[in-house]
């Protein structure tokens, strides 16, 4: 790190400011890119197509603005056993009842309050659209914005007793970092909802609010006190093919790097309508296979993995490919 | 130009890079801020503006992040009579035509052929919406963008006998640069449909296709050739109320400077939105009263003007702010 900051030093005190831009560039991605990950296939694949694709003389070279990439969120930039956002919604329910006693009688509060996880066992994804929608709306984006940001600064993951800032995969911050080095537009395409993720992905990962694809609810313009108000219905749900819509509705092309995981066979749909691109393209599908540093999780079905083995996708084994999962404490 | 030329390449040749950017960008501004503005007060106020939201020791001051700008587009940044989207549809209407002539029998092509203009008089806004779903839906985005793309290179804009791509307002690509120069992010908010606006937003405004939020169809992925298809059906209308409401879910937070036009009541709503800012907000609407240079229209109710007025907005009369309205030919 050190000898990158004299190179970069060096460089930047020359004489033609042009010139430099290109120097600084090439130096950071020949010293050091992606570091936390081992030297293998996945990496090597991932360096040879960014290669190609910014080489102005090579057949594949993709200009700039058509440089875009769609990353999903939770179990592909940071753990989901459990989702960050249930824990969120916990959080708000807490407040809830420490407001509002007569809560704790009534579900799910009655159920998040006492710890009984057979509720949402039973419930399914009915019950957790109910808890979201209940702890979720009804707010103007300001007040949940600020409550969002208040989660991130005092709230532990349980699992493994760290801040949820802290469980972000340190390999996955060095892509983004070296694919926004090659003049990669970054967007986050998550099943959350996507004000939740909109309150933290400046800080975590240095992507703007406005590159935030998520599940939305439906929203009100107030004109008495100019506020939008989120309604407790789903507006857009964005996963498996809903995330090629949305990719249309908010980029309106295809991105040329697509990455997800599977778990939820999610991100599918995503990969395959990125490698329809009329550019070379790029698929890469994070595996849960790393019982000891992360999580062992296999979809049932085996969808994801079976359609990244038909298609050509890249496949991370967190275990054999990543050299450290999370960042230093 | 010449001068303005002279200064950047000295400038870029010092020995210090990043004083020189800073040096470059200050330059630029105080030479050449809005040459086709009149100097009077909304000119002034503009620059007024800028100049303390980017100024890091002013109580104004506004971080980079949170410097977005909306514009709407028909009426504030190009000429709306006749709207460019119409003359869209007319021109592949006349293409449907030439393929399958019996379609010239069938309403509302035999409206468009026979230049019935009654029929759409007394069809109104279904007969509108009806014509925009026959001409923009049921083709996949390539071979839509395709279809915008050849009509820019080659229709003429009936009012003016100049190419559509000379319509739109110099000032307010001047304006446009302005901001951008500034550190502001550009959105267009659009009423007309978002992918029309998006095949001809980067080469006209230098705005990328994901910062145009626009009127949207229901959109399918079809997995068998992973291809979305535009349904026949609005799903989202993108004017008046549903503005702010678009912004949100395409921004996430308040544009700090937003721009409409008076002429169909349709930014009251978004110039609303903006100035409940926390932070300083700036709104500017476009007055069409200049009969000789461009047209002269005015709302029956005068909702536009009448907002301004009462919340302070910045108006611009194009007949007395604007030197010229159109680039040079």
């Amino acid at each position: 790190m050190l000898l990158l900051i004299v190179v970069v030093l060096i460089v930047i005190s020359c004489s033609d400011a042009k010139k430099n831009k290109t120097a600084t560039i090439n130096e950071k991605n020949v010293a050091l890119p992606l570091p936390s990950w081992n030297d293998g296939k996945t990496k090597k694949a991932i360096l040879s197509y960014v290669q190609k694709i910014t080489d102005t003389s090579s057949a594949d070279f993709i200009p700039i603005n058509d440089r875009l990439a769609t990353f999903d969120n939770d179990g592909t930039l940071w753990a989901e056993h459990p989702y960050v956002q249930e824990l969120f919604a916990f959080y708000i329910v807490k407040k809830m009842v420490a407001k509002d006693s007569a809560l704790a009688r009534k579900q799910p509060f009655k159920a998040i309050v006492e710890n009984d996880k057979s509720y949402f066992a039973k419930g399914g994804e009915k019950a957790l659209l109910q808890l979201v929608a209940l702890t979720h709306t009804g707010t103007t984006e300001d007040e949940f914005e600020s409550a969002v940001k208040d989660f991130f600064a005092t709230v532990t993951y349980p699992s493994r007793n760290v801040p949820v800032n802290q469980i972000v995969y340190q390999p996955q911050l060095e892509l983004l970092n070296y694919l926004k080095d090659n003049g990669f537009t970054i967007f986050i395409c998550t099943g959350g909802t996507v004000e939740f993720v909109r309150g933290i992905s400046q800080q975590l990962y240095n992507v703007p609010k406005y590159q935030v694809i998520g599940t939305t609810f439906k929203y009100k313009f107030v004109d008495s006190n100019r506020v939008i108000i989120r309604e407790p219905a789903i507006e857009i749900f964005n996963d498996k093919e809903g995330k090629p819509v949305s990719i249309q509705m908010h980029i309106g092309q295809r991105p040329v790097f697509a990455c997800g995981n599977e778990g939820g066979e999610g991100d599918i749909a995503m990969l395959k309508y990125s490698q329809a691109s009329l550019y070379p393209s790029f698929q890469l599908l994070i595996n849960h296979d790393d019982s000891t540093r992360e999580f062992y999780y296999q979809e049932k079905t085996n969808a994801s993995l079976n359609a990244a083995a038909k298609n050509k996708w890249h496949v991370v084994s967190m275990k054999n490919d990543w050299k450290k999962v999370f960042p230093e404490k």
